[in-house]
């Protein structure tokens, strides 16, 4: 079970070319993507209404596809536009369109009600198509649940022991976070650790231009359902960092991990590392680019062991410990609007939905 | 759920060799197949009473197979006739035998009641193995639910959607067919598709000795299960053929496309494409198989790709078109008799079925 | 299902080295071995409690254990000892720790009440570290339920059939063992097989100094859930073997094939053939060793096709057969022993487990 009334990511940009389709699994849901004559993305439900057949083996024809079984014809709104041999199209002959918003280099769809779908709600990446940034998009197929991996990603402590040469220090592990939560909207949580006169790790000193001790900070906002952006860098240690200043040498990354799931034991995750220094410089986009696969890889092998055990013995207890604050608020937060949907669906069709009234005081750990 | 009481095919003639055992499901059923020193075909439950081991792993012993975990022997019906070290064999001791008939190569099973079963109900393939013919006999081994399947083969409008350059060609979706149901015995369909003044397909140009326009047709008999016998050819226009008159000169075949369940999502599938001209030919022989191959793996990237999305989305509405008339018809005629088998196997042992009463209006399209 | 209170094998110790742990799943359960610095062997719940991590992609740190995803670290009890950024430590914060004993080169796990493990109950295997043995260790994993297996052990007319030229002669399947069980304890099952005036099988050719008719033996003891002890040999016939006397130059074996449940269709198969001459003749050692597992293969091919088909056609009853006598009290010993602990389970916690009285008369084949 997973939400429906949020904007999720399902692909980059580039995943979607002009010529092709793109048929993925998101939310247990086959869908079609693919873009009309002038670039817009749409997204279909990828099963024909006759009788079943997957519209990734259809055929484009300007802005509709057209199921190569029988030959139903559907346009970007999911209406049946042509049946071969046959004059009268009845109204119920249709696939579902899902609302689709091309914003930032990523494809964003809402797989709910779409009268609810907002894209003023859409959180900004703007460091994927900014001039002053530079990033290649990545793409990883997870085996395990999608907040799996959120809860790693709000958990900073796991550096210390599952990154220790690539993105951790031996000092991530004693660093508290600042959490905060906004109470309006999403309730995105704003969480900081700043490390002072701390090394740099290793993913920093490859790209410095200088040596020595450092204020480094890990500054990131979290939305549900699984959208990460994040603000890192190390700056030569008294340099002000930690007051606000940022002098030109600083290491400056924006970070992108973002997930949506496939299936309730399958993800997919986009991610991305943009820095503002030596935009032209092609070999240091590959050599981040594979710096952060390297730690991903980490990660993955660490959480997809995870869903085995946990696919294998379910349902035993998890004890929490103090560092697990960010990832339960995160939790609590998927909860409150998994069972806010839940009641809006027992509610009268057409309702508008409740929003959970979220306490003033952030959730601290258990 | 399967129609249990009628003939399915098992397997051709030859893959059931005279010195070897063939072990298939069918119907979920593990069955064993062998043939005794007369040639003649056993079908017996390919798991020994005892233990539970499978038969094909045992021996032929004369006309019997001995199970090679424990040295139990069975005869052809099935009956235990030595348990070693033991001297009574009780009764009960034995494996379930299937009735069997070997008919034009293709080799018959009856996996339901076994009083019911009547040879005389098995359906003719007679190009199998007349003089005045010749074919190459084809398998394929299907991800998908034999209806599927069915589903195909009953509408043809499919040709030009999914066969473009193999079997079909841009008049195949608009021709109609005539469909007329026997409303005795097993309810076959005939369905007949005229093309008049038409381009002949690939298949039929590789083969003809003549050129231009002609008049084509494909009339089939369907019968309950999965039973198709087509009659298919070009002749040049103009030369009778819609009236009944076949120039020497016509492309004429005989098509059989006979499936059986396997599991609930897997089924074989048996075809072959016969022709009464150039019989001593065989690089043609190869040739014709091999566009059939060609024509029929287009139909399996189709159909299980097809039940894919019936497995990842159960339960879905399937919205019917206009040329679903012969299909219709098929599903109502297979439902039909899986009711008469459920009501049957919940009236009283012993008792006669109950054999549907068929309407006498043919089931139109909806 | 599985009987939880005796003692498992989980591993040869040499499966266990000082420096590396061993993850393995037993009984369904996720679980870690290793070695402390004293060399004894911990085993603990491959499950980090916190968030479900596997311990084996963590790391040793003296005797203790660290799960490497948020660095929780576990003692050999299975107490956690720290919790990175935390100065208290729950006393639920724990793994689950089970008794281990090492004893004759075997690593012997309990799985069920710690309260109940008492290693004098451990089945003795001297020939595993005897310097009058010498023996290689061996390991399969099998795809089906280990009692197949126990099946297969406790039947010895299979030989005949399975391995008529490698552990089998002719005479196998007309051999009718002696069955004794031992009313205490384990109950404990003895089977004797004695084939006068045979041929000795190729096994024993191969290693024997003499040529000719011998007097041979297969005596074993079954002790639940599926450890087997077997005295098994071959000497001149008419040197008074089965009258007790064994000449120098009978060729003896002690043969262990022990198996331990992973999953409700798999299995953990530990085997080895011990002998007491040639000690020091390596090839020999290697030449016995792949004698065996070229037999076991035999078995294993057939195990598994029979766990297929009852995988394929469930609950089917299974016929009985006089040399089914051995199997069926170790099944029944098995059940036994599974009732009493389904009802030890359904007693108040912290009864002393219902011994169930076994009947004086052996039970008989069917």
């Amino acid at each position: 079970m997973f939400i429906k009334n949020c904007w999720y990511v399902a692909a980059w940009d580039i995943e979607v070319p002009q010529d092709a389709m793109l048929a993925r699994t998101l939310l247990g849901e086959p869908v079609l993507m693919y873009r009309t004559g002038a670039g817009r993305v749409v997204a279909l439900e990828n099963r024909c209404c006759h009788r079943a057949a997957p519209l990734h083996l259809g055929r484009k024809e300007g802005d509709c596809v057209r199921c190569m079984y029988h030959g139903l014809k559907f346009d970007p709104t999911g209406a049946c536009v042509e049946i071969p041999g046959q004059e009268t199209i009845p109204a119920k002959t249709c696939v579902r369109s899902y609302p689709v918003v091309e914003r930032h280099r990523l494809v964003w769809i809402w797989m709910g009600d779409p009268a609810l779908a907002n894209p003023d709600d859409i959180v900004g990446y703007p460091w994927h198509d900014s001039p002053e940034w530079r990033m290649k998009p990545g793409y990883i197929h997870y085996q395990a649940h999608y907040q799996l991996i959120v809860d790693n990603l709000l958990d900073f402590t796991h550096l210390a022991w599952v990154h220790p040469t690539t993105l951790g220090t031996d000092s991530a592990a004693a660093i508290k976070p600042v959490i905060e939560r906004d109470t309006k909207g999403l309730g995105t949580l704003t969480i900081s650790r700043w490390y002072h006169n701390d090394d740099m790790p290793n993913l920093h000193k490859r790209v410095a231009s200088f040596e020595g001790k450092v204020d480094r900070w890990q500054t990131y906002q979290w939305s549900p359902p699984a959208l990460l952006r994040m603000d890192a860098g190390s700056a030569p240690v008294g340099t002000g960092a930690p007051e606000g200043q940022r002098v030109p040498e600083a290491v400056q990354f924006r970070h992108t991990s973002i997930q949506t799931p496939e299936t309730e034991t399958t993800s997919h995750y986009w991610f991305c590392q943009a820095r503002n220094f030596a935009l032209d410089d092609a070999q240091m986009t590959e050599q981040i680019y594979q710096g952060v696969v390297e730690a991903f890889e980490e990660d993955r092998t660490m959480i997809e062991a995870q869903q085995k055990i946990m696919s294998q013995v379910p349902n035993r207890p998890m004890i929490p410990i103090g560092s697990d604050s960010g990832m339960n608020q995160a939790r609590w937060l998927i909860d409150r609007q998994l069972k806010a949907e839940q009641a809006q669906a027992s509610a009268a069709a057409g309702a508008h939905p409740v929003i959970p009234v979220f306490p003033v005081t952030p959730v601290g750990a258990v």
